[in-house]
């Protein structure tokens, strides 16, 4: 039957069928500990060495220098909308706010409830189907926070914003680790995991050592990066299960060939989803072409109805999730690193046949 | 393999394998919907009736009336300890702390950097072998916090604090669903999964819904009580998986016969282990017998060579985790739900020959 299904789901999404036979492995014991990876102690060598190789893996196959912090944290990319500013936000500074979405509007109201903040450019006015052009930066700014890929509009930066000197930070969730990246541009990245690199549970959150340091230290412990860089992510006990999986995640990353061809592979993805839609003459992308997702392809009838009708009959047809956020309406394919190009082949076929059976409509 | 390894970690700790094997198919296809646990979308309809069934099953199971919000929450139980003050504590109020181990201190030590806090009481000057007789509670205490069992120093509370109508906050992270409890004594009740629940990365928290209706409206989102409450616990992508695996341990708990009968199997198994160390000449437990935990026993030799003998030989015999807490040394056995009768006997068994076969040394 699973094979039959392409799940098109926004997050959690499908993972690639070899990391959950691997997980269902290490359900039954990690490595030949004979104990399953959910009942080994956070403070024992088998789960340290999972946390450790993950890291390495993280840092090699990321290009990360030991300039950062390489975190797993629970709580949520939610929990960085507030612990972002809480850090890294004094009364004598203003953090910048890049407005891309409904995303990076949340991470906006979060941080106004810790300090100053200042919209240093918004797409809202085009309905958030382009990105800015232009960037107008507080003086005394503590960081510019922008959305790389927002999982409702379906827009994608393909390139780092051009700020000079401020520090960047980045809400990564839906396009870290799908493709390759300079992360030395960046003061702080951070992605859940549910889009592309496992199940939900756990943040990545990748934060320039120097930074850390000179965070707040009158916070609460949990809401401190330095407390868990000195505890390499073991302050409290971590979400194990979920760590593990992006571990495996990774070593699939490696065996496909890393982020250059995981980046190749997710681009022949989505061009061959656009390139259908832009054929139809039924359905279409509202996001302008230079700035559309990889990762999620918006598109829609401008009709309603024919828009849940495309969606229950998809579902029918074993393609689903492809209904848009529910703020949004229409239709959504979300294809993260575990949707194959055959998933996708079998999408556009879908979208083809639906559009020729209701020709006579229109 | 597993058959022979008994694991005795503090948490995460042993499951029941029953519970194992229905998570490693749940991981194939949740129900029948051919899509794992791990790649449903948390706002699908597949999901939230896990959701759903979980939080029925831990009020029906823990005699939870609708006064009460069923919360589960990431972020580790150490979020609480900062979560709590954040919510309830203000300007005007103080908030009482009972010191009865390494986990109370940390919970104050969170509180401070809220706000203002006092300590009701301490067995600290008695090693926190006992606990305590009475409590000295602030005229304008905003809550009274105690952790109902230290997992370190091995005491448990079996009576709820006598302090009037001051409300209680009870960290029960290594006792809840352990054993029978009057819910209704309580303001908040939390407890993260990994002890008697399921894995970690997710917590439990049980908090009275006017509560949650009082507490502050100016902190980010995902600190406020309200928030969690408002969405039914998915104010963010909430940890999946982990709270699956709760609702599979749920319904194990419902088979043996809920927590009656539960409480009994933890009751004989502490016992059994109990009478082993009072009977043997060797080990002891250093906690007053009033006290002592049901959930983690703690005991040594009384010679730190002879404890580490014990921990490398009991490991060698596939009896896992038994080394004390790295702030304690000594002992540790931690005997929650998971943990078997037959398991505790071959501890025994081990502890008496140990005991015999080190006869000449004495």
């Amino acid at each position: 039957m699973a094979d039959r299904i392409h799940n098109f789901s926004a997050g959690p999404a499908r993972l690639p069928a070899e990391v959950i036979d691997e997980a269902r492995d290490g359900l039954l014991s990690l490595a030949d500990t004979g104990i399953g990876i959910l009942e080994h102690t956070h403070r024992g060598l088998p789960y340290r060495s999972v946390y450790e190789e993950t890291v390495a893996d993280v840092r090699d196959i990321g290009g990360i220098s030991d300039d950062y912090e390489v975190l797993f944290l629970s709580g949520g990319a939610s929990s960085q909308f507030h612990m972002v500013p809480m850090n890294f936000l004094d009364a004598d500074s203003v953090a910048d706010y890049v407005i891309t979405g409904p995303w990076s509007k949340k991470a906006l109201a979060e941080a106004k409830a810790v300090g100053r903040v200042h919209v240093a450019a918004s797409t809202e006015t085009t309905g958030f189907s382009t990105l800015p052009q232009a960037y107008n930066v507080s003086v005394n700014s503590a960081y510019l926070h922008y959305t790389s890929n927002d999982t409702i509009c379906g827009t994608q930066f393909f390139d780092v914003p051009q700020v000079g000197e401020i520090q960047l930070v980045c809400d990564a969730c839906s396009d870290l680790f799908s493709r390759t990246l300079d992360v030395s541009r960046f003061a702080v990245l951070y992605a859940s995991a549910q889009k592309n690199l496992g199940p939900a549970g756990v943040t990545l959150v990748i934060v320039r050592r120097d930074l850390i340091e000179r965070g707040r230290t009158d916070l609460p412990s949990m809401l401190q990066y330095r407390s868990h860089a000195q505890a390499s992510s073991a302050f409290n006990t971590p979400p194990v299960f979920s760590i593990y999986v992006v571990g495996l995640m990774l070593k699939w990353i490696r065996r496909i060939g890393g982020l250059p061809a995981l980046e190749e592979r997710n681009r022949v993805k989505a061009e061959t989803l656009y390139h259908c839609l832009d054929s139809s003459y039924l359905f279409s992308s509202p996001v302008e072409p230079q700035c559309r997702s990889m990762m999620n392809v918006i598109f829609s009838a401008g009709d309603k109805q024919l828009d849940s009708q495309f969606v229950s009959a998809a579902e029918k047809e074993g393609l689903i999730g492809l209904a848009g956020h529910r703020s949004a309406g229409g239709m959504r394919a979300s294809i993260y690193n575990g949707m194959t190009l055959s998933g996708v082949q079998r999408l556009t076929e879908f979208i083809n046949w639906f559009e020729s059976s209701n020709a006579g409509e229109f």
